[in-house]
């Protein structure tokens, strides 16, 4: 199995695996079986055992994973065992909300550099950073050795950003304008589509309906 | 197949084999095959004619799905074809990048109120709106006959928020605080958590080099 063949969903699943051992370790729980771990997330102890299996031998026969080696070694395949610079591109209230938000340097990003297009905003302060021309982007790149962006820039710009974001060898990119980026297969794009959020929410409370009208 | 026993993946799927019809219905195409609609996103065949079989028959044999009755049954499987009253708590950045989403209207989404805690903002204009007191929430709820909420608040007054969005009887929450809600069981919460799209981002990044070390 190539790790490139992993399917988003089970990679998705080791970052819920990884909260909740987090959440137990805290609380001084030491050992936890595929079964439990599953139980708690709702999902099958098969489930659990098939994602862990993708990577790897994981735990002990009969007494099931050790909750701190498991969440370092979920660490280091998900790659936060380091910390990422990343730029963010687009200083609006999107940009001030990403910046605040506390669950990015707990978990191995650091906001690093921040642009935006518009010319009146250049300069001014952005938390302890200084928002620059998007210009600049590829010279912070380079010098800060950032890999990771995210775009939170109207639409209609999204793409533009995009671009000056691979030429300059970015390879990662969040993505949460509302439209569909176009890069190379080498740079990862992981879009953030609220709207779809909002329409899972109102699948699940459209449910009591259509069970009502279903034989 | 109870509608609830649909597991989130598929109706995720919903959402994005949406999204590219809805796309293809603008440049007219008019059929659609499910090995069509599964190349452009990439998954099997098979997969798609299983996530559309929870729904029941779509489809003609030999002709593939008629793209504008498939968008409008997944809009009204997805519950977007009718528009959704929505309440925002919080409004600080991240409030406020919600409030200016272009995607929400468009996808059936209407911001119906805001509510904040601070004191200070009470009476503020908030785009057309004008922010109210926490305490005002149950009353809002009832007249404007809202459902669903969006939570934009710090991770230590999310729970406390949720608490009363369900004492008033909404049913559907999209928490983008960095935290796990308790609710009962007849409400339903999506979770926005942003580091771990950041995370997911980074494993793809690792990949390169997980894969270099594999034989």
């Amino acid at each position: 199995m190539r790790h490139d063949e992993i399917p988003n969903s089970a990679v998705h699943r080791l970052s819920i695996y990884l909260r909740h051992l987090e959440a137990i370790h805290v609380l001084q729980q030491r050992t936890i079986s595929s079964k439990q771990l599953g139980q708690a997330l709702s999902y099958s102890d098969a489930q659990v055992r098939k994602d862990l299996a993708y990577f790897g031998q994981f735990g002990h026969p009969g007494v099931g994973y050790r909750v701190e080696d498991m969440i370092r070694e979920l660490r280091s395949i998900l790659g936060t065992d380091k910390t990422w610079n990343v730029l963010l591109v687009g200083a609006g209230n999107l940009g001030r909300a990403l910046m605040t938000y506390r669950g990015f340097l707990r978990k191995g990003f650091r906001l690093a550099a921040v642009f935006d297009a518009d010319t009146a905003k250049h300069g001014r302060g952005f938390g302890e950073l200084e928002i620059q021309p998007v210009s600049a982007i590829a010279h912070a790149v380079e010098t800060l050795q950032i890999r990771m962006a995210m775009i939170a820039v109207p639409p209609e710009s999204a793409q533009q950003v995009a671009d000056m974001l691979v030429a300059a060898k970015v390879r990662g990119i969040l993505n949460f304008a509302a439209v569909s980026l176009v890069v190379p297969p080498e740079t990862y794009v992981q879009s953030v589509d609220l709207a779809m959020q909002l329409e899972q929410l109102s699948f699940r409370m459209n449910l009591g309906q259509i069970a009502g009208t279903t034989p």
